[in-house]
């Protein structure tokens, strides 16, 4: 217990130490084109104001419309297709926010719809992942076998650099479409699909905003929602792939040693599940093994799994665990 | 196999039909007061330009200009304050887009960052989240002992109870808070902490935009900051809690049965790891235990924990998985 709260401090002081060098770089990077941009604004600003004679009152008054008709710039986007398009914004979480409920009862749903949507959206992805890395290892291990490898085995090493190659290639694909369709440079295309893909979803560069293409290009818009739901099918992919792996490798061995620690104390506090008898028998090794799955699951998921009665109480010592290269 | 592959089926169907219902929902909701807001927006520039005499070409700038000017209106974005908020907002996902990078090299070191930072911060936030309801189980353990239970359990209905609470005060709070510094309607701050909690980050509401807060009041800044992480730790918390058991434990039964018929079939190709030979001995019940563990671990969460050799091959009949009720 104690080694998990150590490595959650250690987390999160790298998790803010990441914010601040973040913070420092940005700052380097954007604060000077920042006020370029804002003292060219201003003087173009100046120039229409001397041409036009506006009061200052008028001016802000007339910004202020400009940016309420920002969102109807685009066309309708609450006619059936934009409302599906912003349906998808919200239950993947990217939430563009090109479009966003303007009514109090749009909010109240969108609200609700959220609630119960992206839990979905979640087990809907990790779901496709996980059949999209068994057929990837499934094709890799038939590519092996092709290649008259004599004990054809596809290690962990491979899933993670095919899916890297997944990625890259969804990225560049789509990159390559929308900088076709919406006349965008291949860098900002690709800048796009990234920030979609992520879910992070700015709205700097939203698709189906140019030409009416939500009312007016069918084939377009279809392929636009196929390429977000397929393309976070295969990020989802890769991250299961590698975060939950990587949740559950790395620690480990801190939670064992403070297990065995405590098992050796007799007394010592059960903090998970009291009252629960030991089951008899059992080979030392499954029992090991066992062990080792419950604790590792409860430790780096937050849960244990179904039907893992408390094992830990029989205070075996545990093996150190070899890192697993195979699949 | 062939149950994970329909139940993926039926998931994919099932987030369809609810993109489709909302799609239709939003329509309703949204579509005649759009088109409302945009007559009047048009009656209010006509009356504009008449009152002018803008040339139409002039009117296009003049919007354009508006709408560049939008960003600068809350002032400068991209000082540290602005930065850091900033960044919060790619590593958690949220991705309000109130400010995003203008420049090229703001735009790729933003990809970069985010592919550390969002695993980062998804396992920061997972490991807090272990903890928060680790804690929160002690607590009501506690709470329990000292109503005088003599056998005091926490079950998983206490723990996800507790946890919509703690949602629920996480947002009421926050709602009340930015109503409060941001001059928005409680209902407005709580759909804003919403928004903001589940990471879909529209930005049609985005706090520390008013009076220059982000130069001028560091302290609800840092509070801004707070909120934010943390809220994120509640709500990490409680899908931990939620979502993941619910991947464990609701897929367990297709796949076992789909084993079980596989396994009595001589020769069945085994598609996770061939050439691997059964390890020897185990009592009938740990292995079982052992088996169901990474059964469950593979197929819900897409990988197999570490050290957990194929016990499948074993062929043996699982047993019907009853439901863990404690925790």
């Amino acid at each position: 217990m104690r080694e998990q709260s150590a490595r959650t401090a250690a987390l999160v002081l790298c998790i803010l130490s990441y914010l601040l060098v973040g913070a420092a770089v940005f700052d380097a990077l954007e604060s000077d084109a920042e006020s370029g941009r804002q003292r060219l604004l201003a003087r173009k600003r100046g120039e229409f104001r001397r041409k036009y004679g506006f009061s200052a009152e008028d001016y802000r008054e007339l910004e202020r419309l400009a940016r309420q008709a920002e969102p109807h710039r685009a066309g309708p986007q609450w006619q059936f297709a934009g409302s599906f398009y912003f349906a998808i914004t919200v239950v993947t979480t990217i939430g563009y926010g090109h479009a966003a409920p303007g009514t109090d009862s749009g909010k109240v749903f969108c609200m609700f719809y959220a609630l119960l949507g992206i839990p979905l959206a979640l087990v809907t992805f990790q779901s496709l992942g996980e059949r999209l890395n068994t057929l990837a290892r499934r094709l890799l291990l038939a590519a092996k076998r092709c290649l008259g490898l004599r004990r054809p085995r596809v290690s962990t090493e491979n899933m993670v650099v095919a899916g890297l190659l997944a990625c890259a290639a969804t990225l560049a694909l789509g990159a390559a479409a929308f900088a076709h369709f919406e006349g965008w440079t291949f860098f900002h295309a690709y800048y796009y699909c990234f920030i979609t893909l992520t879910t992070i979803g700015f709205g700097d560069f939203v698709a189906l905003q140019n030409d009416g293409a939500l009312q007016r290009k069918p084939r377009y818009v279809a392929f636009s929602f196929l390429y977000i739901l397929l393309g976070l099918t295969v990020i989802g992919a890769f991250l299961n792939l590698v975060v939950l792996r990587f949740l559950a490798a790395s620690a480990g061995a801190p939670q064992r040693a403070a297990r065995r620690a405590s098992a050796r104390r007799p007394g010592a506090p059960d903090s998970s599940r009291p009252g629960r008898a030991p089951r008899p028998g059992g080979s030392a090794s499954a029992a090991r093994r066992a062990h080792r799955l419950e604790t590792c699951a409860r430790d780096n998921l937050g849960f244990s799994p179904p039907s893992s009665p408390g094992a830990e109480r029989r205070g075996e010592p545990d093996r150190p665990r070899a890192r697993r290269r195979s699949i």
